[in-house]
């Protein structure tokens, strides 16, 4: 099952490595990770997509819980919770297929041209990863992707429950 | 000096752990990280920021060619490049101060009310680092932040330019 987990970190040179360490122990693939600083410059917050056996994903979870640098961790897939991704993506065309593009940027409000050369089109995109996907799809249908640069996924609880508030 | 580092890993466990191993082994701080597959799933992008001595970096991303898991690595920095960035952001407000906040993300093209509740609103905004910071430097000063999740800085180079055309 797909799993988000969130943690907030003391923000301090090793403590990714040592988060990515417990999964890389196990042989457990990361779908995708983002860390980043909070509001408060010392804590970084880290938000993972995993897929595995839910034992051994609370095993993982419980183990990260004890690391001196996770100062809160919790799977939010658990939780009523808010996702998003940022996608930069670059296409080529053969000639005379720019405008399929730009109508299919157009068509998508949540997608924006970020830049244009002769040959090429950069587009960004935000959405869940099945929106990413879906949107990758279609491009794929029209033209060429030449590289994409992908966020990961970034989450939050839904409405007023807090990550921290647990330890407040 | 900032940098933005851009990788292509093999997607296999432990890539990550051993990419953030040679910075905490430095001591090196990552400002912001994300990892995610790209359209080939045996292959991740990795997109890292970082603030530090332009030798020592240079010696890690040079020591970082040598991974196995490094397909390509450059310093998007030096090159012209196109990066971007996703914010997740929940405020509370005091009652009747709810207008405000509805206020500040009409005023940004880029921001997207997500979520709401009795005493909190949650926020979508895309843009540079810098345009990240300004948009909660102002909601700092109508609003009190509970939590957010940043994604990291996610970077392509600008035109006909790619990561991967170095071993093509």
């Amino acid at each position: 099952m797909r799993r988000i987990i969130s943690m907030l970190l003391q923000n301090e040179a090793g403590a990714l490595s040592r988060v990515a360490g417990m999964f890389a122990a196990r042989g457990y693939n990361i779908d995708s990770l983002t860390v980043a600083a909070t509001h408060d410059p010392a804590v970084s917050r880290l938000t993972l997509v995993t897929t595995g056996e839910d034992v051994v994903i609370d095993q993982i979870i419980k183990q990260s819980r004890k690391l001196v640098d996770v100062i809160e961790i919790a799977d939010l897939t658990s939780r009523d919770h808010l996702e998003c991704e940022l996608l930069i993506v670059k296409v080529g065309f053969a000639p005379g297929k720019a405008p399929l593009v730009a109508a299919c940027v157009r068509r998508h409000p949540r997608a924006l041209l970020f830049d244009e050369s002769d040959a090429t089109r950069t587009i960004q995109f935000t959405g869940t990863g099945t929106e990413l996907n879906a949107f990758l799809a279609e491009l794929t249908s029209l033209t060429h992707i030449l590289e994409l640069a992908r966020s990961g996924t970034a989450a939050l609880d839904r409405g007023e429950l807090l990550l921290a508030a647990e330890i407040a």
